[in-house]
Protein backbone atom coordinates (compact mmCIF):
# COMPACT_ATOMS: atom_id res chain seq x y z
CA UNK A 1 0.00 0.00 0.00
CA UNK A 2 2.41 2.51 1.25
CA UNK A 3 4.61 2.14 -2.44
CA UNK A 4 1.22 2.74 -4.26
CA UNK A 5 1.26 6.31 -6.14
CA UNK A 6 -0.53 9.56 -4.52
CA UNK A 7 -3.62 10.69 -7.38
CA UNK A 8 -3.18 14.07 -8.96
CA UNK A 9 -6.17 15.19 -11.38
CA UNK A 10 -7.10 18.55 -12.57
CA UNK A 11 -9.52 20.09 -15.22
CA UNK A 12 -6.21 20.23 -17.38
CA UNK A 13 -2.31 21.64 -16.94
CA UNK A 14 -2.33 23.63 -13.77
CA UNK A 15 -2.48 20.54 -11.72
CA UNK A 16 0.63 19.90 -13.01
CA UNK A 17 2.15 22.59 -10.18
CA UNK A 18 1.18 20.29 -7.49
CA UNK A 19 2.94 17.66 -9.20
CA UNK A 20 6.12 19.86 -9.52
CA UNK A 21 6.15 20.87 -6.05
CA UNK A 22 5.17 16.87 -5.09
CA UNK A 23 7.96 15.79 -6.85
CA UNK A 24 10.33 18.39 -5.35
CA UNK A 25 9.57 17.50 -1.19
CA UNK A 26 8.43 13.70 -1.88
CA UNK A 27 11.02 12.30 -4.38
CA UNK A 28 10.55 8.76 -3.78
CA UNK A 29 6.89 8.86 -4.29
CA UNK A 30 5.30 7.64 -7.30
CA UNK A 31 2.58 10.16 -8.93
CA UNK A 32 -0.36 8.90 -11.42
CA UNK A 33 -1.62 12.49 -13.13
CA UNK A 34 -4.79 12.48 -14.68
CA UNK A 35 -5.75 15.69 -16.73
CA UNK A 36 -9.25 16.49 -18.59
CA UNK A 37 -7.91 18.28 -21.57
CA UNK A 38 -10.86 17.18 -23.98
CA UNK A 39 -13.29 19.18 -21.68
CA UNK A 40 -10.86 21.99 -20.17
CA UNK A 41 -11.74 24.51 -18.67
CA UNK A 42 -14.16 23.18 -15.55
CA UNK A 43 -14.53 26.49 -13.69
CA UNK A 44 -16.74 28.28 -16.32
CA UNK A 45 -19.32 25.37 -16.33
CA UNK A 46 -22.13 24.49 -13.82
CA UNK A 47 -22.09 23.01 -10.63
CA UNK A 48 -23.51 19.91 -11.62
CA UNK A 49 -21.51 19.48 -14.82
CA UNK A 50 -18.51 19.98 -12.51
CA UNK A 51 -19.86 17.46 -9.99
CA UNK A 52 -20.42 14.50 -12.86
CA UNK A 53 -16.71 15.47 -13.98
CA UNK A 54 -15.30 15.81 -10.57
CA UNK A 55 -16.80 11.92 -9.98
CA UNK A 56 -15.61 10.21 -13.03
CA UNK A 57 -12.45 12.02 -12.73
CA UNK A 58 -11.89 10.33 -8.80
CA UNK A 59 -13.36 6.92 -9.98
CA UNK A 60 -10.71 7.02 -12.59
CA UNK A 61 -7.95 7.80 -10.35
CA UNK A 62 -9.02 5.24 -7.68
CA UNK A 63 -8.77 2.45 -10.80
CA UNK A 64 -5.06 3.31 -10.43
CA UNK A 65 -4.62 2.11 -6.42
CA UNK A 66 -3.76 5.30 -5.41
CA UNK A 67 -3.30 5.48 -1.55
CA UNK A 68 -4.25 9.59 -1.46
CA UNK A 69 -6.04 11.76 -3.59
CA UNK A 70 -5.50 15.38 -4.69
CA UNK A 71 -8.11 17.59 -6.95
CA UNK A 72 -5.61 20.06 -7.79
CA UNK A 73 -7.91 21.95 -9.28
CA UNK A 74 -9.51 24.90 -7.67
CA UNK A 75 -13.06 24.58 -9.35
CA UNK A 76 -13.36 20.95 -8.35
CA UNK A 77 -12.29 21.79 -4.80
CA UNK A 78 -14.46 24.70 -4.37
CA UNK A 79 -17.22 22.11 -5.62
CA UNK A 80 -16.67 20.06 -3.61
CA UNK A 81 -15.97 21.90 -0.44
CA UNK A 82 -14.72 20.39 2.57
CA UNK A 83 -16.16 16.35 1.48
CA UNK A 84 -12.94 15.09 2.99
CA UNK A 85 -15.39 11.59 1.68
CA UNK A 86 -15.17 12.88 -1.89
CA UNK A 87 -13.05 9.70 -3.32
CA UNK A 88 -15.26 7.17 -0.23
CA UNK A 89 -12.62 4.83 1.44
CA UNK A 90 -8.88 6.08 -0.48
CA UNK A 91 -7.87 9.71 1.85
CA UNK A 92 -8.51 12.77 -0.24
CA UNK A 93 -8.32 15.96 -0.50
CA UNK A 94 -8.70 19.45 -2.57
CA UNK A 95 -6.94 22.17 -2.44
CA UNK A 96 -9.15 24.33 -0.58
CA UNK A 97 -8.44 23.34 2.69
CA UNK A 98 -4.81 23.51 2.48
CA UNK A 99 -4.97 27.41 1.31
CA UNK A 100 -7.60 28.51 3.84
CA UNK A 101 -5.02 26.93 6.92
CA UNK A 102 -1.99 28.69 5.46
CA UNK A 103 -3.75 31.69 4.45
CA UNK A 104 -5.33 32.11 8.49
CA UNK A 105 -1.95 31.58 9.42
CA UNK A 106 -0.08 34.38 7.65
CA UNK A 107 -2.92 37.08 8.02
CA UNK A 108 -1.79 40.01 10.34
CA UNK A 109 -4.78 42.00 9.44
CA UNK A 110 -7.68 39.59 9.10
CA UNK A 111 -8.34 40.30 5.50
CA UNK A 112 -7.88 37.23 2.77
CA UNK A 113 -8.40 38.05 -0.50
CA UNK A 114 -9.26 34.94 -2.87
CA UNK A 115 -9.07 34.62 -6.96
CA UNK A 116 -10.48 32.12 -8.96
CA UNK A 117 -12.72 31.14 -11.86
CA UNK A 118 -16.37 31.80 -11.55
CA UNK A 119 -17.84 28.08 -10.22
CA UNK A 120 -14.74 28.78 -7.15
CA UNK A 121 -15.70 32.32 -6.31
CA UNK A 122 -20.02 31.33 -6.52
CA UNK A 123 -19.12 28.07 -4.20
CA UNK A 124 -18.38 30.25 -1.48
CA UNK A 125 -16.15 27.65 -0.51
CA UNK A 126 -13.02 29.72 0.73
CA UNK A 127 -15.13 32.30 2.27
CA UNK A 128 -16.72 29.25 4.38
CA UNK A 129 -13.68 27.41 5.04
CA UNK A 130 -11.78 30.85 6.53
CA UNK A 131 -14.56 31.34 8.70
CA UNK A 132 -14.55 27.66 10.01
CA UNK A 133 -11.20 28.35 11.01
CA UNK A 134 -11.37 32.10 12.13
CA UNK A 135 -14.55 33.58 12.56
CA UNK A 136 -13.04 37.12 12.43
CA UNK A 137 -11.26 36.72 9.16
CA UNK A 138 -12.91 39.16 6.51
CA UNK A 139 -12.88 37.72 3.20
CA UNK A 140 -13.27 39.63 -0.30
CA UNK A 141 -13.32 37.07 -3.50
CA UNK A 142 -13.59 37.79 -7.37
CA UNK A 143 -13.76 35.65 -10.08
CA UNK A 144 -11.04 36.05 -13.11
CA UNK A 145 -12.13 33.72 -16.04
CA UNK A 146 -9.76 35.57 -18.49
CA UNK A 147 -6.78 34.53 -16.24
CA UNK A 148 -7.42 30.69 -17.47
CA UNK A 149 -6.95 31.57 -21.20
CA UNK A 150 -4.16 34.54 -21.06
CA UNK A 151 -2.30 31.59 -19.26
CA UNK A 152 -3.25 28.73 -21.77
CA UNK A 153 -2.48 31.31 -24.96
CA UNK A 154 1.03 32.11 -23.45
CA UNK A 155 0.60 35.87 -22.49
CA UNK A 156 2.41 35.26 -19.39
CA UNK A 157 5.31 37.93 -19.45
CA UNK A 158 5.69 39.61 -16.64
CA UNK A 159 4.64 42.79 -18.39
CA UNK A 160 2.60 41.95 -21.00
CA UNK A 161 0.28 44.64 -21.61
CA UNK A 162 -3.08 42.58 -21.85
CA UNK A 163 -2.47 40.52 -18.61
CA UNK A 164 -1.48 43.70 -16.99
CA UNK A 165 -5.19 45.46 -17.85
CA UNK A 166 -6.78 42.07 -16.84
CA UNK A 167 -4.84 41.82 -13.37
CA UNK A 168 -5.93 45.80 -12.50
CA UNK A 169 -9.46 45.23 -13.52
CA UNK A 170 -10.10 41.73 -11.36
CA UNK A 171 -7.38 42.80 -8.55
CA UNK A 172 -8.72 46.40 -8.11
CA UNK A 173 -11.90 45.38 -5.71
CA UNK A 174 -9.52 42.66 -4.05
CA UNK A 175 -6.75 45.57 -3.32
CA UNK A 176 -9.18 48.16 -2.12
CA UNK A 177 -10.09 45.89 0.17
CA UNK A 178 -6.96 46.07 1.76
CA UNK A 179 -6.40 42.28 1.84
CA UNK A 180 -2.19 40.97 3.47
CA UNK A 181 -2.78 37.31 1.50
CA UNK A 182 -4.50 36.70 -1.35
CA UNK A 183 -5.54 32.95 -2.29
CA UNK A 184 -4.20 32.34 -6.25
CA UNK A 185 -7.58 29.67 -6.24
CA UNK A 186 -7.03 28.57 -9.36
CA UNK A 187 -3.96 26.52 -10.34
CA UNK A 188 -3.20 28.66 -13.45
CA UNK A 189 -2.96 31.25 -11.98
CA UNK A 190 0.64 30.70 -10.17
CA UNK A 191 2.04 30.97 -13.55
CA UNK A 192 1.30 34.85 -14.04
CA UNK A 193 2.16 35.76 -9.93
CA UNK A 194 4.52 38.18 -11.24
CA UNK A 195 2.06 39.91 -12.62
CA UNK A 196 -0.50 39.49 -9.80
CA UNK A 197 2.14 40.29 -7.34
CA UNK A 198 3.60 43.60 -9.25
CA UNK A 199 0.05 44.97 -8.81
CA UNK A 200 -0.95 44.19 -5.34
CA UNK A 201 2.15 45.57 -3.76
CA UNK A 202 4.82 43.71 -1.61
CA UNK A 203 2.67 43.86 1.43
CA UNK A 204 0.88 40.84 0.13
CA UNK A 205 1.44 37.47 -0.13
CA UNK A 206 0.35 35.02 -2.52
CA UNK A 207 -0.58 31.90 -1.46
CA UNK A 208 -0.24 29.02 -4.11
CA UNK A 209 -3.08 26.40 -3.20
CA UNK A 210 -1.41 23.64 -5.52
CA UNK A 211 1.90 24.13 -3.26
CA UNK A 212 -0.08 23.90 -0.17
CA UNK A 213 -1.93 20.25 -1.30
CA UNK A 214 1.40 19.16 -2.15
CA UNK A 215 2.59 20.19 2.02
CA UNK A 216 -0.37 18.75 3.09
CA UNK A 217 0.17 15.52 1.49
CA UNK A 218 3.73 15.11 3.09
CA UNK A 219 1.74 15.65 6.75
CA UNK A 220 -0.73 13.21 5.82
CA UNK A 221 1.38 10.65 4.50
CA UNK A 222 4.01 11.13 7.58
CA UNK A 223 1.78 11.44 10.05
CA UNK A 224 -0.29 8.06 8.80
CA UNK A 225 2.59 6.24 8.19
CA UNK A 226 1.99 6.29 4.37
CA UNK A 227 5.54 7.00 2.89
CA UNK A 228 6.53 5.02 0.15
CA UNK A 229 9.23 2.96 0.97
CA UNK A 230 11.18 2.77 -2.24
CA UNK A 231 14.75 4.60 -2.07
CA UNK A 232 14.57 5.88 -5.12
CA UNK A 233 13.02 7.87 -6.88
CA UNK A 234 9.35 7.91 -7.88
CA UNK A 235 7.92 7.56 -11.62
CA UNK A 236 5.28 10.00 -12.86
CA UNK A 237 2.72 9.03 -15.42
CA UNK A 238 0.48 11.03 -16.62
CA UNK A 239 -3.07 10.10 -18.15
CA UNK A 240 -4.84 13.09 -20.17
CA UNK A 241 -8.64 12.87 -21.98
CA UNK A 242 -6.92 15.03 -25.29
CA UNK A 243 -4.04 13.88 -27.60
CA UNK A 244 -0.96 13.03 -26.06
CA UNK A 245 1.35 15.82 -28.57
CA UNK A 246 -1.10 18.37 -27.06
CA UNK A 247 -0.54 17.35 -23.68
CA UNK A 248 3.44 16.91 -24.28
CA UNK A 249 3.48 20.39 -26.21
CA UNK A 250 1.97 22.29 -23.02
CA UNK A 251 2.98 20.58 -19.88
CA UNK A 252 6.26 22.34 -19.89
CA UNK A 253 4.75 26.01 -18.75
CA UNK A 254 3.72 24.10 -15.60
CA UNK A 255 6.50 21.16 -14.95
CA UNK A 256 9.72 23.71 -15.79
CA UNK A 257 11.14 21.21 -16.97
CA UNK A 258 11.08 17.33 -18.78
CA UNK A 259 7.41 15.68 -18.03
CA UNK A 260 9.96 13.00 -16.72
CA UNK A 261 7.37 9.94 -17.22
CA UNK A 262 4.74 8.49 -20.05
CA UNK A 263 1.64 9.83 -21.30
CA UNK A 264 -0.95 7.65 -22.33
CA UNK A 265 -4.67 8.56 -23.99
CA UNK A 266 -7.97 7.97 -22.05
CA UNK A 267 -11.28 8.30 -23.77
CA UNK A 268 -14.11 10.07 -22.26
CA UNK A 269 -16.33 7.38 -22.50
CA UNK A 270 -13.43 5.20 -20.14
CA UNK A 271 -14.13 8.05 -17.69
CA UNK A 272 -17.76 7.92 -17.83
CA UNK A 273 -17.79 4.48 -17.40
CA UNK A 274 -15.47 4.53 -14.46
CA UNK A 275 -18.22 6.50 -12.78
CA UNK A 276 -20.58 4.19 -13.65
CA UNK A 277 -18.56 1.10 -12.21
CA UNK A 278 -16.46 2.64 -9.44
CA UNK A 279 -13.34 0.57 -8.11
CA UNK B 1 -39.99 15.39 -45.57
CA UNK B 2 -39.98 19.26 -45.82
CA UNK B 3 -41.24 19.88 -42.91
CA UNK B 4 -38.59 18.59 -40.86
CA UNK B 5 -36.24 20.93 -39.15
CA UNK B 6 -32.92 22.52 -40.04
CA UNK B 7 -30.04 20.75 -37.84
CA UNK B 8 -27.24 23.11 -36.69
CA UNK B 9 -24.78 22.21 -34.49
CA UNK B 10 -21.65 24.55 -32.57
CA UNK B 11 -19.09 23.76 -29.85
CA UNK B 12 -21.12 25.85 -27.64
CA UNK B 13 -23.54 29.30 -28.36
CA UNK B 14 -21.66 30.72 -31.04
CA UNK B 15 -23.81 28.75 -33.35
CA UNK B 16 -26.75 30.83 -32.38
CA UNK B 17 -25.90 33.70 -34.88
CA UNK B 18 -26.54 31.04 -37.48
CA UNK B 19 -30.25 30.39 -36.00
CA UNK B 20 -31.16 33.95 -35.82
CA UNK B 21 -30.24 34.39 -39.48
CA UNK B 22 -32.00 31.47 -40.26
CA UNK B 23 -35.18 32.18 -38.25
CA UNK B 24 -34.72 36.05 -40.11
CA UNK B 25 -34.82 34.40 -43.89
CA UNK B 26 -36.30 31.31 -43.63
CA UNK B 27 -38.95 31.62 -40.75
CA UNK B 28 -41.08 29.40 -41.49
CA UNK B 29 -38.55 26.47 -41.08
CA UNK B 30 -38.40 24.50 -37.63
CA UNK B 31 -35.23 24.77 -36.19
CA UNK B 32 -32.99 22.09 -33.97
CA UNK B 33 -29.82 23.57 -32.53
CA UNK B 34 -27.16 21.59 -30.22
CA UNK B 35 -24.29 23.41 -28.68
CA UNK B 36 -21.95 21.29 -26.95
CA UNK B 37 -21.30 23.87 -23.78
CA UNK B 38 -20.37 21.26 -21.78
CA UNK B 39 -17.31 20.41 -23.80
CA UNK B 40 -16.91 23.84 -25.35
CA UNK B 41 -14.22 25.47 -26.46
CA UNK B 42 -13.46 22.94 -29.53
CA UNK B 43 -10.93 25.61 -31.02
CA UNK B 44 -8.18 25.23 -28.94
CA UNK B 45 -8.14 20.57 -29.31
CA UNK B 46 -6.46 18.29 -31.09
CA UNK B 47 -8.09 17.55 -34.73
CA UNK B 48 -8.24 13.91 -33.22
CA UNK B 49 -10.59 14.90 -30.59
CA UNK B 50 -12.64 17.43 -33.04
CA UNK B 51 -13.24 14.86 -35.23
CA UNK B 52 -15.01 12.60 -32.26
CA UNK B 53 -16.93 15.62 -31.37
CA UNK B 54 -17.94 16.92 -34.18
CA UNK B 55 -19.09 13.29 -35.21
CA UNK B 56 -21.19 12.89 -31.71
CA UNK B 57 -22.69 16.32 -32.89
CA UNK B 58 -23.57 15.31 -36.48
CA UNK B 59 -25.06 11.98 -35.27
CA UNK B 60 -26.98 13.34 -32.58
CA UNK B 61 -28.66 15.75 -34.82
CA UNK B 62 -28.97 12.89 -37.64
CA UNK B 63 -31.51 11.28 -34.55
CA UNK B 64 -34.01 14.28 -34.80
CA UNK B 65 -34.27 13.68 -38.53
CA UNK B 66 -33.07 17.09 -39.81
CA UNK B 67 -33.30 17.67 -43.79
CA UNK B 68 -29.87 19.53 -43.59
CA UNK B 69 -27.46 19.49 -40.98
CA UNK B 70 -25.20 23.58 -40.75
CA UNK B 71 -21.78 22.80 -38.72
CA UNK B 72 -22.57 26.27 -37.49
CA UNK B 73 -18.71 26.43 -36.17
CA UNK B 74 -15.70 27.48 -37.35
CA UNK B 75 -13.46 25.17 -35.69
CA UNK B 76 -15.16 22.18 -36.87
CA UNK B 77 -16.04 23.31 -40.60
CA UNK B 78 -12.44 23.56 -40.83
CA UNK B 79 -11.54 20.13 -39.77
CA UNK B 80 -13.85 18.30 -41.93
CA UNK B 81 -12.89 20.92 -44.74
CA UNK B 82 -14.87 20.25 -47.98
CA UNK B 83 -16.51 17.23 -47.20
CA UNK B 84 -20.24 17.16 -48.30
CA UNK B 85 -20.52 13.92 -46.68
CA UNK B 86 -19.92 14.14 -43.44
CA UNK B 87 -23.36 13.75 -42.20
CA UNK B 88 -23.93 10.88 -45.07
CA UNK B 89 -27.01 10.54 -46.84
CA UNK B 90 -28.32 13.78 -45.15
CA UNK B 91 -26.93 17.19 -46.74
CA UNK B 92 -24.42 19.13 -44.94
CA UNK B 93 -22.77 22.27 -45.12
CA UNK B 94 -20.34 23.97 -42.53
CA UNK B 95 -19.39 27.24 -42.74
CA UNK B 96 -16.18 27.18 -44.40
CA UNK B 97 -17.33 27.12 -48.60
CA UNK B 98 -20.34 29.35 -47.73
CA UNK B 99 -17.72 32.25 -46.04
CA UNK B 100 -15.37 31.65 -48.81
CA UNK B 101 -17.07 32.28 -52.00
CA UNK B 102 -18.49 35.38 -50.43
CA UNK B 103 -14.77 36.07 -49.99
CA UNK B 104 -13.85 35.87 -53.33
CA UNK B 105 -17.12 37.58 -54.85
CA UNK B 106 -16.09 40.45 -53.04
CA UNK B 107 -12.65 41.14 -52.95
CA UNK B 108 -11.15 43.67 -55.15
CA UNK B 109 -7.24 43.85 -54.53
CA UNK B 110 -7.25 39.64 -54.46
CA UNK B 111 -6.40 39.47 -50.47
CA UNK B 112 -8.09 37.71 -48.41
CA UNK B 113 -7.87 37.58 -44.30
CA UNK B 114 -9.40 34.86 -42.06
CA UNK B 115 -9.28 34.68 -38.64
CA UNK B 116 -10.28 31.76 -36.52
CA UNK B 117 -9.40 29.39 -33.48
CA UNK B 118 -6.51 27.93 -33.52
CA UNK B 119 -7.15 24.74 -35.04
CA UNK B 120 -8.92 26.44 -37.80
CA UNK B 121 -5.73 28.23 -39.04
CA UNK B 122 -3.62 25.14 -38.50
CA UNK B 123 -6.21 23.65 -40.59
CA UNK B 124 -5.55 25.87 -43.68
CA UNK B 125 -8.54 24.88 -44.70
CA UNK B 126 -9.87 28.86 -45.90
CA UNK B 127 -6.62 28.82 -47.95
CA UNK B 128 -7.36 25.76 -49.54
CA UNK B 129 -11.16 26.45 -50.31
CA UNK B 130 -10.53 30.20 -51.19
CA UNK B 131 -7.45 28.57 -54.17
CA UNK B 132 -10.05 26.46 -55.32
CA UNK B 133 -12.22 28.68 -56.39
CA UNK B 134 -9.77 31.45 -57.41
CA UNK B 135 -6.30 30.25 -57.29
CA UNK B 136 -5.12 33.52 -57.63
CA UNK B 137 -5.98 35.21 -54.30
CA UNK B 138 -3.42 35.42 -51.52
CA UNK B 139 -4.75 34.10 -48.55
CA UNK B 140 -3.11 35.36 -44.82
CA UNK B 141 -4.35 33.81 -41.75
CA UNK B 142 -3.87 34.40 -37.93
CA UNK B 143 -5.52 32.35 -34.66
CA UNK B 144 -6.97 34.61 -32.11
CA UNK B 145 -7.39 32.22 -29.45
CA UNK B 146 -8.45 35.25 -26.65
CA UNK B 147 -11.13 36.29 -28.98
CA UNK B 148 -13.50 33.20 -27.78
CA UNK B 149 -13.18 34.16 -23.91
CA UNK B 150 -13.21 37.66 -24.24
CA UNK B 151 -16.79 37.38 -26.00
CA UNK B 152 -17.48 34.65 -23.41
CA UNK B 153 -16.56 36.74 -20.50
CA UNK B 154 -18.52 40.27 -21.67
CA UNK B 155 -15.59 41.69 -22.79
CA UNK B 156 -17.28 43.05 -25.90
CA UNK B 157 -17.68 46.72 -25.44
CA UNK B 158 -16.53 48.22 -28.77
CA UNK B 159 -13.83 50.01 -26.63
CA UNK B 160 -13.53 47.74 -23.79
CA UNK B 161 -9.53 48.21 -23.58
CA UNK B 162 -8.17 44.83 -23.22
CA UNK B 163 -10.27 43.62 -26.65
CA UNK B 164 -9.18 46.78 -28.42
CA UNK B 165 -5.09 45.25 -27.59
CA UNK B 166 -6.28 42.00 -28.45
CA UNK B 167 -7.12 43.02 -31.39
CA UNK B 168 -4.61 44.89 -32.07
CA UNK B 169 -2.06 42.32 -31.45
CA UNK B 170 -3.96 39.79 -33.59
CA UNK B 171 -5.14 42.09 -36.51
CA UNK B 172 -1.89 43.72 -37.12
CA UNK B 173 -0.26 41.14 -39.40
CA UNK B 174 -4.00 41.05 -41.26
CA UNK B 175 -4.07 44.46 -41.48
CA UNK B 176 0.15 44.64 -42.49
CA UNK B 177 -0.81 41.90 -45.15
CA UNK B 178 -3.40 44.83 -46.69
CA UNK B 179 -6.38 42.79 -47.26
CA UNK B 180 -9.39 44.15 -48.68
CA UNK B 181 -11.77 41.22 -46.94
CA UNK B 182 -11.81 39.54 -43.99
CA UNK B 183 -13.57 36.42 -42.77
CA UNK B 184 -14.57 36.11 -39.13
CA UNK B 185 -13.84 32.51 -39.29
CA UNK B 186 -15.42 31.50 -35.57
CA UNK B 187 -18.83 32.40 -35.24
CA UNK B 188 -18.34 34.14 -31.28
CA UNK B 189 -16.08 37.05 -33.69
CA UNK B 190 -19.08 38.94 -35.09
CA UNK B 191 -20.03 40.10 -31.76
CA UNK B 192 -17.00 42.12 -31.47
CA UNK B 193 -17.16 42.88 -35.03
CA UNK B 194 -17.07 46.77 -34.35
CA UNK B 195 -14.02 46.58 -32.37
CA UNK B 196 -12.38 44.64 -35.28
CA UNK B 197 -13.86 47.11 -38.00
CA UNK B 198 -12.54 49.93 -36.11
CA UNK B 199 -8.75 48.65 -36.58
CA UNK B 200 -9.19 47.30 -39.82
CA UNK B 201 -10.44 50.25 -40.88
CA UNK B 202 -13.37 51.13 -43.57
CA UNK B 203 -12.10 49.77 -46.38
CA UNK B 204 -11.74 46.17 -45.10
CA UNK B 205 -15.25 44.64 -45.73
CA UNK B 206 -15.70 41.70 -42.77
CA UNK B 207 -17.88 38.44 -43.27
CA UNK B 208 -19.72 36.56 -40.98
CA UNK B 209 -19.58 32.71 -41.73
CA UNK B 210 -22.73 31.84 -40.25
CA UNK B 211 -24.64 34.91 -41.95
CA UNK B 212 -23.47 33.09 -45.13
CA UNK B 213 -24.21 29.59 -44.50
CA UNK B 214 -27.95 30.91 -43.34
CA UNK B 215 -28.14 32.43 -46.79
CA UNK B 216 -26.90 28.94 -48.42
CA UNK B 217 -29.32 26.94 -46.86
CA UNK B 218 -32.16 29.21 -47.99
CA UNK B 219 -30.56 28.57 -51.85
CA UNK B 220 -30.10 24.90 -51.26
CA UNK B 221 -33.15 24.02 -49.77
CA UNK B 222 -35.04 26.46 -52.54
CA UNK B 223 -32.75 24.56 -55.54
CA UNK B 224 -34.20 21.48 -54.06
CA UNK B 225 -37.46 22.08 -53.41
CA UNK B 226 -37.44 21.62 -49.96
CA UNK B 227 -38.62 24.76 -48.77
CA UNK B 228 -41.33 23.67 -45.51
CA UNK B 229 -44.89 23.68 -46.45
CA UNK B 230 -45.51 25.45 -43.65
CA UNK B 231 -47.33 28.50 -43.38
CA UNK B 232 -47.04 29.56 -39.63
CA UNK B 233 -43.79 30.54 -38.13
CA UNK B 234 -41.61 27.42 -37.60
CA UNK B 235 -40.22 26.32 -33.94
CA UNK B 236 -36.77 26.66 -32.53
CA UNK B 237 -35.96 23.94 -30.09
CA UNK B 238 -32.31 23.94 -28.37
CA UNK B 239 -30.15 21.07 -26.68
CA UNK B 240 -27.40 21.83 -24.36
CA UNK B 241 -24.69 19.58 -23.04
CA UNK B 242 -24.16 21.63 -19.50
CA UNK B 243 -27.18 23.05 -17.82
CA UNK B 244 -29.95 24.69 -18.99
CA UNK B 245 -29.67 27.84 -16.61
CA UNK B 246 -26.07 28.40 -17.77
CA UNK B 247 -27.48 27.62 -21.80
CA UNK B 248 -30.41 30.28 -21.09
CA UNK B 249 -28.01 32.63 -19.09
CA UNK B 250 -25.87 33.05 -22.43
CA UNK B 251 -27.95 32.83 -25.09
CA UNK B 252 -29.37 36.22 -25.43
CA UNK B 253 -25.64 37.40 -25.98
CA UNK B 254 -26.26 35.88 -29.39
CA UNK B 255 -29.78 35.41 -30.54
CA UNK B 256 -30.35 38.98 -29.83
CA UNK B 257 -33.57 38.85 -27.99
CA UNK B 258 -35.86 35.79 -26.33
CA UNK B 259 -34.39 32.14 -27.16
CA UNK B 260 -38.02 31.27 -28.30
CA UNK B 261 -38.10 28.12 -28.05
CA UNK B 262 -37.53 24.94 -25.64
CA UNK B 263 -34.11 24.55 -24.25
CA UNK B 264 -33.32 20.68 -23.00
CA UNK B 265 -29.77 18.86 -21.41
CA UNK B 266 -28.42 15.91 -23.17
CA UNK B 267 -25.88 13.56 -21.64
CA UNK B 268 -22.01 13.61 -22.94
CA UNK B 269 -23.23 9.58 -22.49
CA UNK B 270 -26.22 9.97 -25.12
CA UNK B 271 -23.84 11.98 -27.85
CA UNK B 272 -21.36 9.29 -27.53
CA UNK B 273 -24.30 6.29 -27.96
CA UNK B 274 -25.54 8.54 -30.92
CA UNK B 275 -21.98 7.83 -32.45
CA UNK B 276 -21.69 4.70 -31.72
CA UNK B 277 -25.48 3.63 -33.05
CA UNK B 278 -25.47 6.42 -35.59
CA UNK B 279 -29.59 7.19 -36.92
Amino acid sequence: MNNCAIGVFDSGLGGLTCVKELNRILPNENIVYFGDTARVPYGTRSRETILEYAEQDINFIKKHSAKLIIAACGTVSSVLGADKKAAGNVPFTGVLLPAAQRACSLTKNGRIGVIGTPATINSGAYGKAIRRIRPDISVTGNACPLFVPLVEYGFTDRNDPITKLAAEKYLAPIKSAGVDVLILGCTHYPIIKETIADYMGENVTLISPSSEAAKYALSLLTENNMLSERSGKGENIYYTSDSIELFEESAHAFLGDTIGGEVHKVGIDELISAAQDPA
